[in-house]
């Protein structure tokens, strides 16, 4: 790799897979307020129900948990558990120069498990099935993690 | 950019956007351990209410929720949601080698929206002010992503 | 530095360190899991109570919060409100050029810190214990934050 340039198409399979998290990150902020406004509830601090252009009709029962809200909360607090564990070790892994193939796979792996992990959790699905999506990515943020230590500590 | 040197006025850009950061993240830890100590309460677990030099006078009260607490753990809260996205894609963008007057911008602006975000957080104001400054940074860190994206995907 | 090698001493250390941390914040996730499977409960989806392969006698009060799930959730938090911004701060601090036995002590320091207030959380010693673990650490990130502030500032 000739250091770290987006032309480069092992960096630039990172890049890609990290922008495509990020995005999917910032979306779950912006997907909360969406439901908020629909909801017109499931807000948490005592001042959101002031009377204001954006809630010109305030009740205190909006400070109360409003499942559709929650249930965004939850994929991001997952997201938040993860994804920021996922952009170092796979910019750690770029550096351990493996096949762009393989770097392929596990990249956009990943994105693909959690993309299909949000559907799964967004629509409802069954515990086992968002459970397995899960795993999947958390096997190949593990996996990469693991083969960045073993080359810093000299091992392979 | 001659690689990743703090001398290099677009990484040390974002450097310095980076540790003010960090600093702030950090910053809500040390902050919702002051107003702990200022309340005696807002703890959490229940070995909290043992009786320790730190709290002499333990009551079960301590481990209720207490409003100046968790307002501080909300901010943090949006910082764990926020930040870490930020200090990868402004690492990324600083690689797209933008001019540094942008890149200035961007960074920055970023750092005064969430500062002024925590100020409008920390001191109840209205909801729709704290909206629109964490718009203004949701907006840039969007904007840098798709930035890096382009770029990484070789159409910009 | 001969650029983000894993084969030179002072990023291979940084990069221990980071695969260390990654690995320990995805754990916690394992452990809640596991968690959850022990005490067939401490579930937070509606969906969680459906009977299913790995849930055959749902209860509604499978969905109640269980102690021993919520404390490993706190842990997982702590390390989602500090871990990330340690990964960012420690690969800026390296970039810094400081003393590989330095980087060493404060590097390393930082994930003993980590690994002894994961201890100290998960047996509940009292506050007092797990504060000062915590404290350390903090510290480390704050140092190495504000060295690398200063250097991009041209201070040093």
């Amino acid at each position: 790799m000739d250091g770290l340039s987006l032309g480069d198409p092992l960096f630039a399979t990172y890049a890609i897979a990290a922008c495509l998290m990020i995005l999917k990150a910032v979306s779950m902020s912006w997907l909360t307020v969406a439901r908020m406004m629909q909801e017109k509830g499931g807000f948490r601090s005592p001042e959101d129900i002031r009377k204001t252009p954006l809630n010109p009709e305030p009740d205190p029962r909006q400070l109360e948990p409003n499942e559709r809200v929650e249930r965004v909360r939850r994929i991001q607090q997952n997201d938040v558990e993860n994804l920021p564990f996922f952009l170092v070790a796979g910019f750690l892994y770029i550096l351990t120069n493996p096949s762009l193939l393989l770097a392929r796979v596990l990249l956009y792996g990943y994105v693909a498990s959690r993309l299909l992990h949000f559907a799964a959790y967004f629509t409802a699905r069954t515990h086992d099935t968002r459970a397995t999506l899960w795993t999947v990515g958390s096997l190949i943020l593990v996996f990469m993690t693991v083969r960045v230590l073993l080359a810093a500590l000299g091992v392979v």
